[in-house]
C-alpha cells in the first residue's frame, strides 16, 4: 500500500480514532505492528492469544493496543520502560515470538521540528509555527508510512517465557475507607487490611 | 438510555471494539467514564487536555481509554496499582477534577461466576460451563449497564497537581547494541552509555 492508501485505510484511520490525532509515533507503533502481526500470521487478540511487550509508553504504543489487541486493561500488554521503540509480540496459539525494533537514524525528528514540540509543549507556539509544526508533523508521519519495513526495523523471531493470564480476583473493602479492593492489594497495617490510598 | 440503547450505542460499541470482547469490566469502566466526563463537561481530548488517574489495570481502564482519550501511549493516562475500581479525571481546561468510585456490593461476580471464570483462564471449562460463563457475563454486563450511576459510583469533586505533559526527547544510540534510546533512559556502564535491555 502507498502512503495514501494506508491513510484511508480502516486500521490506520482506528490507530488515529483512538490516539486523538496523526503523528510520526502513531505512524511507527502502525508500521510495527502490522509487520509484527503479519510475521506471526495472527489476527487480532479478541482475549489473550496474543502477548505484546512495548519498550516505551509513547504514542506508538497506542497503534500497538488497536492493532494487536494487546490492551492495557486485558492484562496481556506488558510495558517495559526502556525507552526504546521496541515490540515484542507472541503467540500463545503457535508458542512463537517475534521482535520489531526501529533501526537507528529511521524515526527521529530533525532538530527545528524538535525545537517545534518543545515550544508546543509549553504553550509558546505563535499561529506561524503552529502551522510549521503541523507541516512537520504530517511530512514525518507520512514518510514514515512510505518507508519500507526493512528500512525502519530489524525483524528477528524471538523466544520468551509467556507471562500468566491475568489474575480475577474478588474485592474486599478497606477497613478504613470500605471501598472494594483486590485483595492482594490490601496491606496489613496494625492487623487491619487498608487500601494503599489510605496506606498514604 | 436502557441497556439495550447503551450497547447499541458507538461509544460502547467502541469499547467493545478495542477490549476485544464485552465483559462486566468493560461495562463498568464505560459508566465510570461516561459518569466522570459529563460531570466535567469535557469532550474526548484529542491531545493532554484531560487526564484519567485509574486504579487498576483490569479491562474498565480499556473502557476509559476509548471514551476519555486519556491512552497509555498519550502521556495523559496514570496507572495507580491500587486494584481499586475509581477513575480520577483532572481537566487541564477547567483546572476541575471528579473522582468516580464503584460502591462495594455493586461490580462484584457471584461465587459461581468467579469459579468458571477461573476455569476458563486455567483452560478447564467443558462446553456446557463454557455456555453458563457466556451467559453470566452477558447478565452481569447487562446489569451494570442498566444500574443508574448514583448506586454504582459515589462522585465528587476532587482537586489534585497536574501532572507534567509528555516529554519528547531525541533518541541516541545505547553503545551495546547500537540501538536508538530515548537520552534518559541510558545508564552510564564505565562510562557507557547503555540501554537497561543490555544492562539487565
Amino acid at each position: 500500500m502507498n502512503v495514501q492508501e494506508i491513510m484511508n485505510s480502516n486500521d490506520f484511520k482506528q490507530c488515529v480514532s483512538f490516539h486523538g490525532h496523526v503523528c510520526p509515533g502513531v505512524s511507527i507503533g502502525y508500521k510495527a505492528a502490522k509487520a509484527g502481526m503479519a510475521w506471526l500470521k495472527e489476527n487480532r487478540s479478541e482475549d489473550e492469544e496474543i502477548i505484546a511487550i512495548v519498550e516505551t509508553n509513547a504514542c506508538s504504543a497506542d497503534a500497538v493496543q488497536v492493532l494487536t489487541g494487546c490492551t492495557f486493561g486485558k492484562g496481556n500488554f506488558i510495558h517495559k520502560d526502556y525507552g526504546k521503540m521496541v515490540l515484542t509480540l507472541l503467540s500463545r496459539n503457535s508458542g512463537k515470538g517475534v521482535r520489531v525494533a526501529v533501526k537507528a537514524g529511521t524515526s527521529g525528528l530533525a532538530p527545528e521540528h524538535m525545537e517545534l514540540i518543545r515550544k508546543m509543549i509549553d504553550g509558546k507556539l505563535t499561529d506561524t509555527e503552529q502551522e510549521q509544526f503541523q507541516e512537520l508533523h504530517l511530512q514525518k508521519s507520512m514518510s514514515i508510512l512510505e518507508t519500507p519495513d526493512q528500512e525502519l526495523f530489524t525483524i528477528r523471531e524471538t523466544s520468551m517465557e509467556l507471562p500468566q493470564k491475568a489474575r480475577i480476583e474478588p474485592s474486599e473493602p478497606c477497613s478504613r475507607c470500605k471501598e472494594p479492593v483486590m485483595k492482594s492489594k490490601l496491606k496489613d497495617v496494625d492487623g487491619q487490611m487498608v487500601c494503599q490510598d489510605c496506606c498514604n
